[in-house]
């Protein structure tokens, strides 16, 4: 049950929560493929494919199977995947280079930015995200985002859902876990969140994946708050 | 020489440069020994005394003498080795857990606000500072500071001048020291700076340690920039 006097910080899952990075994606990997003459480009399909590389590639460093490898790094190697299938493979490096700070441009939902920024008059707002700490600073700053702080995968050196990201959220923002509330689209986030003693707050964003997304579509557990925007979560916050 | 267009970011020393920590805690002090009903007492004193617990306790964890240890339970632990030296003992346990945190609500030098502001409009702008995250992020926030990122000493697991946290900030902010400008009022943070391929932007704060300060009264080297406050810093940087 919501405790609302509680919270003292809110922390944002970022890629699908708060940034719409399918097509964002699609539309830069468009801009790419025309730079070299390819007016024939499925932008979403390339999003899709790019993004399928994300999930695998974080649990090997999870699984210890690699060593601590930034995001940025793992955006790269599965842009370098997937150049072929697409034919994107006379792409100069350069423009592999700019294509993958993609990921640093994508556009926020068109609540986030007034969400964040109504929570952040009363509570603490940062990232909780895989993504890269250097990434997340361009994003924020190209898309207004006013972050008090930037917690992420760099600063634990793990990619969430590995309990080190929870525990030292929860660490490092004073020792609390109930004054953290976690806001999330993706049910998986919020039920490691709330193992750990966290508030919890899903935003669905039914569409994170595209039209035919099958998971995430709403929230399995009776979380906190369950919202429909950041915009929502600010007005259940008495923001 | 300064090197102005390829600055991307911005980092500032905390303590002393943005922040005039001997007022703010000295001011604190003398509160909680009015709440014990200590009437004479040298809130500067106690400030001085408080912060010359600092290098010795960081040394001790760069040497590794003690495993990582933030800098709250360093502050703490200073605390109670003085409290007798100022007649404190009576303070209860939650008085001096709210007075450790004194140093959460610093208050910024008078050029701090409006100069981090001006240069955020053109550069990424973040701390770069032996403080425990959640000091800063509190700090910053009663403070009114605008920070991108908070980079400190919780997210190397180092405390500065160790090689860690220069390199850290480096790699986190995108690979390319001269693309950071390290802000500092202290000489030693500069020249470790320097050494690792930043730029470097001196702020003058003769009156940090107090009316007889006798270090970093003035620039030891050719500093990119030599300033007298951080809105100097913006105009040298055309912000």
């Amino acid at each position: 049950m919501l405790n609302r006097d509680l919270v003292k910080v809110v922390i944002f899952d970022t890629f699908g929560t708060v940034v719409d990075w399918r097509s964002s994606v699609a539309t830069e990997g468009k801009s790419a493929a025309h730079s070299i003459g390819l007016t024939e480009f499925d932008g979403d399909a390339f999003a899709d494919a790019w993004r399928a590389g994300y999930h695998p590639k974080m649990k090997e460093v999870r699984d210890g199977k690699r060593p601590w490898t930034t995001n940025d790094v793992l955006h790269r190697e599965r842009l370098e995947e997937i150049i072929p299938d697409f034919g994107l493979d006379k792409l100069e490096n350069p423009a592999r280079e700019d294509l993958n700070r993609a990921w640093h441009r994508l556009n926020p939902w068109p609540d986030s930015v007034a969400g964040i920024s109504r929570l952040k008059n009363r509570f603490v707002v940062s990232t909780f995200s895989n993504g890269s700490l250097g990434l997340l600073v361009n994003m924020s700053k190209n898309a207004g985002l006013p972050w008090d702080a930037i917690l992420c995968s760099d600063v634990f050196r793990a990619f969430k859902p590995a309990a080190e990201c929870y525990l030292g959220a929860i660490d490092l923002l004073g020792g609390e876990p109930q004054s953290i509330m976690l806001c999330a689209a993706h049910n998986y986030d919020l039920s490691r969140g709330r193992k750990f003693g966290m508030q919890t707050a899903y935003v669905n964003r039914p569409t994170e994946y595209g039209p035919d997304q099958t998971t995430d579509l709403k929230a399995d557990q009776d979380w906190e708050i369950v919202a429909t925007s950041i915009e929502e979560v600010a007005d259940r916050m008495d923001c």
